[in-house]
């Protein structure tokens, strides 16, 4: 099986991690391609570098089919552009957000979110609603630190993410943490063992939700809503972007 | 004051007509500046064209705030790129389908709206959710038209819609009707006529929703969520895209 | 155009202010008609204040359709008789709650609500869940100021409200405030040159509002839930009030 | 224990029966008192006619306040006036709509409700939300039968009720029916025996809601939102609604 | 008329508590019968707990329907079984939680849950949502007494439960505060005495409400969702669980 | 890896066909220990069915905690027990039910559930609001077919399937169909292959989810809400349920 985890940023460090990640957990026979866009954001802090980051995140899925692949992860937060990228994929299509918080939600009754800056939790939140997960979510928390710091070595980030968790273990009445960015895929084992509860990283979550539903023989769905792109001219400098009929 | 009206997609004709819409309701002193994308999908059926438009939107958006624009119109009824573009617009960014429900919710208590591809209708569902408007719209009905069919002439389309409005009145028990395209924007006064209830252009709502916060003063929060995007380098074929530091 | 602005409460000092701040914001060839009933409390601090001066605000819309007023703005925070008045309405009838949080959710993706008494609170949160805007609201705060010391001199509730609004600001990562009192109609500029970010004064919004519906040619629905009231007999001293056969 | 059943319309012969079935379910010990208002609408069959309303409902409690009455019952399916008529009351104050709708909830998982004109429904609807009852209302059904044509003898409205009440059965998986009126009240237990399942009356359902509150010493709390309303100046003909400092 | 109030615990001494307080309110002719299983749990603080504990209130309510119960309390927060024990039930079954709610939001227009065990917080969440209860129940709060420590002799309970609500009454601005433990129903005087606002104890809500509903001729719908279980064999040691053909 | 199956009624030929599922779909190193309790009901058919059979749940979790079971999979779609049988695992548990509606709102944007009585809906319906799936879910349909008519040989039960199935593709504008009882496991292929679009059976998608949460190395959370239960005593025929001091 072939999934393509896609960092929709393009910090190729963070893709590097991501694809680490992923391998770590990846079953035996599956092979992971870890790509982050040739154009777009070095990393994704807002609506604007989300939805620019969305070109780059189709680019991928399209290439991707014509490369066999069975699955994909958009590795960002945001799950930017994951119902567009399900209209032209055969396979399933995951974001890295969806896959953590359902994950905490079968192993817990509440979990809180902790990430990167205080401006991106509306991002967060919104996605809360959006998968019907406000009945677990019991909080977003933001840091502050900028999704780079994450790159950077040295433990500053790593001290605020901890400091942040505890208060959501021991404020929230949280029974699991969900890292709220796919540059802190390395720090799950870490802030687990510091804060003695489960720790979800959505990367890791995500390669096993898409490995699981490719075995199920479960794509998505070609029926109604996310049926593949009616063919049309697109114009000027994204006429490639125009599907083909098929 | 000037409105820039957006048609995300690439369709001129279509652009003309949206304009045209713009124009006849704007207030005296307003200009209407309806532009469409140089690139990008020639019309919006799906959740991938929509994703794809988006690159033009916010091209459009930056450009106006180069222009003096004092607020803007997205004239898509899935209102692509709304957060997004608000973070790089000083003034009120409005899409239509958000103005055409809240206006829909002051002069009745229950709405539906009538829109073009049965596929197309789970757009407009979400975005029901996300504006809070799930208590005042009662079905969101497809015609199974295709959007550029709605520049032909003849009036086979004309037909087919008034067909779903006249069920959506007798069936939904809604005390007025959405068009859910902007393509439909120069049929408003012929529904409303043969329906004999309020019918709402989303694209006229919009504009006069945006000259009114402007004259209230009121343009987009920069405190917090939607704040300007930080400054940072974006690679490639995008990097033009990269918002500065202010 | 003529649009009626209706004080529910019996202050005429208070309605001087309201009118005002309506004419301050309207367009050229708007005529604000700024009234306050006869009868009733002289201000509005309770569920029962408010059921008391709905009767008022009937009456004078009511007379509004007589003096062929075009459109109502309700200027009381609770939006009192609201639905009512749209049964007995040809045009559009805005509350001004409504006006205030429809707008900071155009140009925030969260705003708070600073208000006069902590009983009052409840008001405008039902109304909240009414319009379907818990999306949006971030918190209701209450001030214990008494409506009526609005109308006096000197800067002690000013500078009450002012503390809250910071608050809403550091606390509640809120981009936008709303002012939950008409009687804070002139003191919309000071807080926000204070507080940095936007605010909204109800008044102002629903005037606005009010304008753009008429513009549009939509006035209250008559089909279904808010057609005109059936003719009947009204007794004793309200018989005045019954709705003529039309 | 003396329980005050206010219809708040004022039709003589409608509140003879709604005395009548309050009698009927009244526990030994208990008065009734059946009262309607001196002024407003005939019957209530609006949001215009529920608003006038409320002030004769209001004038009901104040004096039932100084009769020494235990209770209150608003006997008219919109609940009229409901949290303005707590504010000044002592003990517990029902609305028949309230009291049917939690019953239902009680003995059954979902219950449709079965009323007068299509245009009332509205009403019921959001007074569904606002009890937090859409999880258990499956569906409200108007058979646009004027409210004083129960009053009348002859059954044809029985006929049209009853295959009504049969559709909900068949079509809306219900295990419930609440009658959407107080001129139903004697209706209930006909409807029952011809529907084959519970049929619930909100007026008796209040009187014992009531009676139980009472027997628990649980009156309206009169700390926050529901406390005593602030003693203030009432103006001009409605001078005599000012409440009095306690 | 014959209540059975069924504490679901296997602890006598708390069982006499409930059936107390059941008798103390209970109408002139109402037997009150206060049982417990014979096995299961000594105390009920964990899903667990409550999972075993609904064979013992299913197997009092099948015996129940044999002595000619006219209705059944479930004396326990977490309302085990409800469902169930309605499916084999003629007659009315409220559970102490559902009771109390209810009451709570007919005096006030929100409330807090002072309960015991943090970990027991989740239960009562779980039914404020799903008894549509969200509007009203501001907060849920734990004291992390154990259940059993309610009867000891000592005042470190009490003094704990009435810290914790003036806490409520201070800090979550709710008009009521509902008990949250069966085991806490001879406190409601005294708790409701210090704090000075109203004090829920669910045991009498129930047993209220039972009595109401009997009254009414109301007993659970045998139509539909709650009708009797299909008779069918059960295996093995739960084998007498079966329920017969009607 | 070893899985525990659980198929909470007695009927030994549906624990045979669920177990063939789950092995069919089991990763290799992944043993399936399929299972059924001793004693309970032999089949699951409503809220009575459904309670008694979760003390055999129970039984086989704590049986497989001593078995070194690393995850449990609840084969009934009402997911019996499934927040007690949590709070007594090491390993992850899953409901069918919850696997196949995550399962199925990662490939659609909305699904519909087909199962059996119709009188069994509402068990779903429930569970649908309870993980937050109202947003996915856009019906619930029932078939009548009892449980064990599943078993027999013959193509009744699979006819009657297939046409709801059909209805639910042409009526409901869903993207994937649940099919609503372990005991439909074995039809899944079949149906889908009818249909024409993803058709999700629980049992194979939850085998899927718990080797991938194993895989992640995230059990039940044992922080909060969901630690284990608080050792104690249990009375009578039940003694042996009690948790032990760990």
């Amino acid at each position: 099986m072939r999934i393509k985890v896609i960092n929709p940023n393009t910090t190729a460090g963070m893709t590097a991690k991501i694809g680490e990640a992923a391998r770590a957990i990846a079953a035996p026979g599956t092979e992971i391609v870890a790509v982050n866009p040739a154009f777009g954001p070095v990393s994704i802090e807002s609506h604007y570098d989300e939805a620019v980051s969305v070109l780059g995140v189709l680019e991928e899925v399209r290439k991707g089919e014509e490369e066999g692949c069975d699955g994909y992860v958009i590795a960002c937060f945001g799950d930017p552009g994951l119902l567009a990228a399900r209209e032209i994929a055969t396979g399933p299509v995951i974001g890295i957000a969806e896959a953590a918080m359902h994950a905490a939600s079968f192993i817990s009754t509440g979990f809180s979110v902790v990430t990167t800056l205080n401006r991106s939790c509306i991002i967060a939140e919104h996605l809360v609603e959006r998968y019907g997960m406000h009945h677990a979510c019991r909080k977003v928390r933001g840091t502050d630190i900028p999704v780079l710091d994450l790159e950077e070595t040295g433990n500053a980030a790593l001290r605020t993410i901890l400091d942040e968790c505890r208060r959501a273990r021991d404020e929230d009445r949280c029974g699991a943490i969900v890292l709220g960015c796919a540059g802190m895929a390395d720090l799950v084992a870490t802030v687990q063992r510091e804060i003695g509860m489960p720790v979800i990283d959505g990367v890791a979550a995500a390669v096993v939700q898409v490995e699981g539903l490719v075995r199920l023989g479960l794509g998505t769905s070609k029926h109604g809503d996310l049926a593949w792109p009616l063919p049309k001219p697109y114009t000027g400098s994204l006429s490639h972007y125009a599907v083909k009929a098929r």
